[in-house]
């Protein structure tokens, strides 16, 4: 019998992803599920909304609970958390290579990384020193690495991903995705562990 | 010892609310937690945010989500489930009665009702008929009731319960305080089971 099959779509400068990205392993081993790691970039998707920035920057009453919710789950966690300066960042060089890297089998070593980088270090995600020092960490070649994220190929991959299922529509991040259902990240936590 | 505290703030109108108002007496309960019913009106709170419709209306690829997430957990929860053919229902009526219910000590009674009325029967929860039917049902003086809960005083007392604390900052429904801290709705849920 096959494995069944969780696609896990996050997005680098995304806050609640942070909570997912060093938990999911255990949680969907525990559960015998294998994970497919989907990078994606969420900016584009929420355009329709006509939001231009994050709905936590929109919106400051929500930004003002998000950033005290994500504490003390990052604090229930055990996650390292420092408040970025910046938010959200930028993760359109992180995506792409991300998304090779999925290809490739090293994407959540990789994902970690950044997520690490962004969260708990405070570096500048989309600075070319930072991810070639993580991309250095795991053992990557970095320069082939540059290259290839950067072709149009890989880039028309990383966006179609998300325009391939008109009727399965990502709308934020994360998003999981099992059986051909969307389930939208808080509430999928909460599904799944409330029973 | 005094037992500790649970503010539950919910909306007549919200999805999120019917998925909780059936279940948190028995979780509070086998936390040893007292609940404070505080029924609201979330309108006025998310004018500010440029909204004059529930967001699920405003942004349909958020509302296609909400529907069948709703259905899903109905389903988990053994909740019966009709959707509405109006949303949100009009709780201007209904908000007020459950204000001075709260007082009283037969606000869960009410309150269950009236969302079983909306979102199991798709009745309409801002007709007078409706609203006697249920406080024939549990056992209320419909006449008085509907005196009292129209007086100035009964009205400004729910609309001030919302802006009494400043710092916390009511954004969704439903929303809980403890510890003076906000937890909202599906995250809070999230939070308390997953441990």
């Amino acid at each position: 019998m096959l494995q069944p099959n969780l696609q896990y779509w996050f997005e680098f400068g995304g806050t609640y992803s942070y909570l997912s990205v060093f938990r999911i392993e255990q949680v969907a081993a525990d559960a015998g599920i294998n994970v497919e790691w989907k990078p994606f970039l969420l900016g584009p998707l929420i355009k329709e909304f006509g939001w231009d920035d994050s709905p936590f920057n929109i919106y400051p009453v929500k930004g003002r609970y998000m950033w005290r919710d994500l504490e003390r789950l990052c604090q229930q966690y055990g996650l390292p958390f420092q408040k970025p300066e910046e938010f959200p960042k930028n993760g359109l060089y992180a995506a792409p290579i991300a998304t090779i890297a999925a290809v490739e089998g090293w994407c959540p070593a990789f994902t970690k990384a950044v997520f690490r980088a962004n969260f708990s270090e405070d570096h500048d995600i989309s600075a070319p020193e930072v991810l070639t020092g993580i991309l250095e960490s795991i053992g990557q070649n970095v320069p082939s690495v540059f290259e290839r994220a950067q072709t149009q190929e890989n880039k028309d991959c990383l966006r179609q991903q998300t325009e391939k299922t008109p009727s399965i529509r990502i709308f934020s991040a994360p998003s999981f995705i099992a059986n051909g259902e969307l389930f939208w990240a808080m509430i999928g936590w909460s599904k799944q562990s409330s029973g």
